[in-house]
């Protein structure tokens, strides 16, 4: 006898930042069950099109939300027999960040709701979506992530603000001026300077040509109070 | 039209230290494809029997190995059109590290082979076990993964080698002893100590109640040079 396969799909948690706070992009599902509630996006492999998992989640990502992500990660995959009322399901799930810009270019059916407000979410996506809040949160403590929701132009307070924000509380100035040091990731663009009314004029950066997409990771906790 | 739904299944990269070296176990294929090859053991899902992931990775590797791990996570998933000349298929990858003792256990047909001697494996097994080498190696240097190797009772060389054979590099005496008072974690035996000749008597230690089975994190890389 042949065992049952389980369905097998892709659910992607979208964040991004939004008036200096995460904000996790949500469909409204079109379908039962739980149909018009909001959701994370997600589909099924297409194994005509899809070469492999990373290749499935972008395409998935894309049809559903409109967005292109710089920074696109496998989370972990959820399994079992209570994650959705219809029986066994898998989902691999994956996790992706974009700026504000990109973020704006999502359908219209796409809602953004700050991470803080979303209480309940259909099937395990409100666990799904909390293992990549965890996620992002452990990898901004030591890695370059948080450059992918960063414009083309930026400061170094702006980079450290988005810092703030994915780590979830402040940073000492000094120790994240040295980190960006260490991590050798930012160029200055020449000339681009600040001109705020109420600020001191400050250097614009930009991300080193080929940095974005994968990670600069460091030996240290970012958030570690120096000994 | 119903899209086809790729096979999913679980394979498990079951890791010991055998003679002060890092092993893997693997066992003989039964069936075509790569019949009487050795790769990593796997199985299918059983949607009457598992009630999520875990619980699948647990059955699969008693049922495939005969052994039960004191540690068992999630690697990765891997899937894809060229996994499996077969067609499109998913591996949700597991990783376990057991004592050799426990790996004594493992049914006859199981082979324990040098990590560093395996150079091809079939599907992508060697893949699969590439990203787990790696897992275990970065997890080691900042938690307690490596005490999931250790007999009931050991001293700190003892349990200071095994790090260093997960890590793959020697370790700094001092710092190796501040982060197991770190991490708290160990409790001295009483009155156990070792009488090996040609060795100091050295005070045997066992892993606190409870600390077995997940992992106790620190926040700096064990591995890095005093600043």
């Amino acid at each position: 006898m042949k065992a049952a396969t389980p369905v097998v799909s892709i659910d992607i948690v979208l964040l991004t930042i939004l008036d200096g706070v995460l904000h996790v992009g949500l469909t409204k599902r079109e379908r039962e069950p739980f149909a018009g509630q909001l959701a994370l996006p997600g589909g099924r492999f297409d194994i005509e099109k899809d070469s492999d998992e990373y290749d499935a989640a972008v395409r998935i990502l894309r049809e559903k939300t409109g967005v292109t992500s710089p920074y696109l990660e496998q989370l972990q995959t959820f399994a079992g027999a209570n994650r959705d009322p219809r029986g066994w399901t898998v989902s691999i799930a994956h996790f992706a960040i974009v700026h504000a810009k990109v973020a704006d270019t999502a359908d219209a059916r796409f809602t953004w709701r700050p991470v803080e407000s979303v209480r309940t979410l259909p099937f395990d996506h409100a666990r799904i979506l909390q293992a990549a809040v965890t996620r992002v949160r452990t990898k901004s403590l030591y890695s370059s992530l948080p450059v992918h929701l960063m414009p083309e132009m930026f400061t170094l307070g702006q980079l450290q603000a988005a810092y703030e924000v994915l780590v979830g509380s402040p940073l000492d100035k000094r120790s994240f001026r040295r980190r960006m040091d260490e991590l050798e990731l930012l160029v200055e663009v020449p000339g681009a300077v600040t001109t705020g009314s109420g600020h001191r004029p400050a250097q614009q950066y930009r991300v080193k040509d080929g940095a974005l997409g994968h990670l600069a990771v460091s030996d240290s906790n970012l958030g570690r109070k120096a000994a």
